[in-house]
This record gives C-alpha cells, structure tokens and sequence, in this order.
C-alpha cells in the first residue's frame, strides 16, 4: 500500500508519527501510541489498529491477547500533517491495560498531585484482561 | 512551582511531553502540540495553554497573537505518564491557524487519501485572524 499520497510528516529521529486514540461516539480520548510506516499500512488494511510498541520494539495489534480490538471509524490528520486521530470503537469498552475505559485515568489537582478521576473506574480486573 | 510530583516521563532526547488539546464540552480534539516543563508551569500557573514551539524554539501562548486563548478547565495524564490532556474552553471558537475549529480538518478517504472533513469549515479568513 502506497502511503506517499498522504505526505505525513513522520519524525525524522525515528520515522514514528502520534496516534490519537479516540472513542467515536462518546469522543472519550482513549490512549495515545505511536504508528510506523508498516503498523499504518496495517491498520489501513485490516480496518483495526495496530501500533508500533516503542518498549517491545515491534508491531503491537491492540488487543490481539485481550481481544480488546479497536475497530477503525475514522481516521484524520491535522494542518502540518504530523499527528494523527484513530477514532475507533472499543471492543470491551476497555482500552486501558489498567482496565479501564481509558488510559487518561489521572487528573490535576489543585494542590499539583494526580489523582484519580471518579468517571473511569476499573471495569475488569488486569489479571482477568489478559488470562487465555 | 514544583512538578516533580508528578512523575511525568519527558522524552529523554528533547524533554518534551505531547499534549493532546480537546475541547471540554464537545470532546473535539482541538490540536496537538508539545510542552515542555517551563510551559507546563506556565499553564498551571497562568490557567491558560502555553506550549514550547518546536519550530520557533521558544515559549508559545497560544492565542497571544490571536486572541484564540485556551482556558484549561482540565489536565490529565495516562497510565504511563508520558501524555497530556489539556481539556479547554477555546476562546473565539477556533484552534487552528488556517481559521478553522479544529486542526484535524482532513480525513482518510476510501483511496487512501486526504480529504476535508465537511464538519470543519473555515470559519474566519487567516489574515483576519492575526491582523492586529
């Protein structure tokens, strides 16, 4: 699949570009992840998404072992062709490790500490998210 | 003022950290930009976004040429503390320096390219916008 059409601005440092992950109907910002070169093409093809794991150095399919897939919706890029939206639906409704709807579980407080926001609770157990 | 208890991990090459800019009503994602910990403490402090421009080097308001201020209402981080939500109240309604709401104006279409999202017209002429 020939990507060129799109002229994304990839980092040079590491031919990486951002991806924003978000529910399409609720607009909840689900998780933020990175996508090569190869992981695009796959999630283009395949219709889920698929990111490239900077920690595991390799294609990571979200949710090939918790069958927490991201189903694309839409996918948009902004003025300056750096970033990008994955709006998805969430398989599960879980796309935290954590098990939670969302990664963005933490807020500012006042006193300049996180603490946890009351509307993204822990949905399912880690434990039982990733048991075969 | 004294971010260390935040535990955010900045990227080691640049020390910035990517925020995600979202409208707090709608859920729209706004724009991405990046900060870095001097415009984190500005932010915080000041109630309003300020970012580290990577192409001009230097501190960014956004809005300070404007007028487009964005008032934070939230900030959150993810369950690696590597990524920011700024949730706002954008001021005047327009993020983006092409006029329109949002920067991620363009969408994948079918043949794998670009095209404008008709939910984002351009709601003010550019040269209006930064004329003084």
């Amino acid at each position: 699949m020939d990507l060129s059409k799109l002229n994304l601005n990839w980092n040079q440092a590491d031919n990486l570009i951002p991806a924003i992950v978000q529910d399409f109907q609720s607009k909840d910002i689900l998780m933020f992840a990175f996508v090569n070169q190869q992981s695009l093409q796959e999630t283009i093809k395949s219709g889920y998404a698929t990111y490239w794991s900077r920690s595991r150095k390799k294609l990571w399919k979200k949710g090939e072992e918790s069958g927490h897939l991201q189903k694309i919706v839409n996918i948009f890029t902004d003025c300056d062709n750096d970033a990008l939206i994955f709006q998805v639906e969430q398989i599960g409704g879980i796309a935290c490790h954590t098990g939670r709807k969302s990664c963005f579980y933490k807020e500012l407080s006042p006193i300049i500490e996180w603490r946890e926001r009351k509307d993204l609770p822990i949905l399912k157990n880690p434990e039982e998210i990733y048991k075969k």
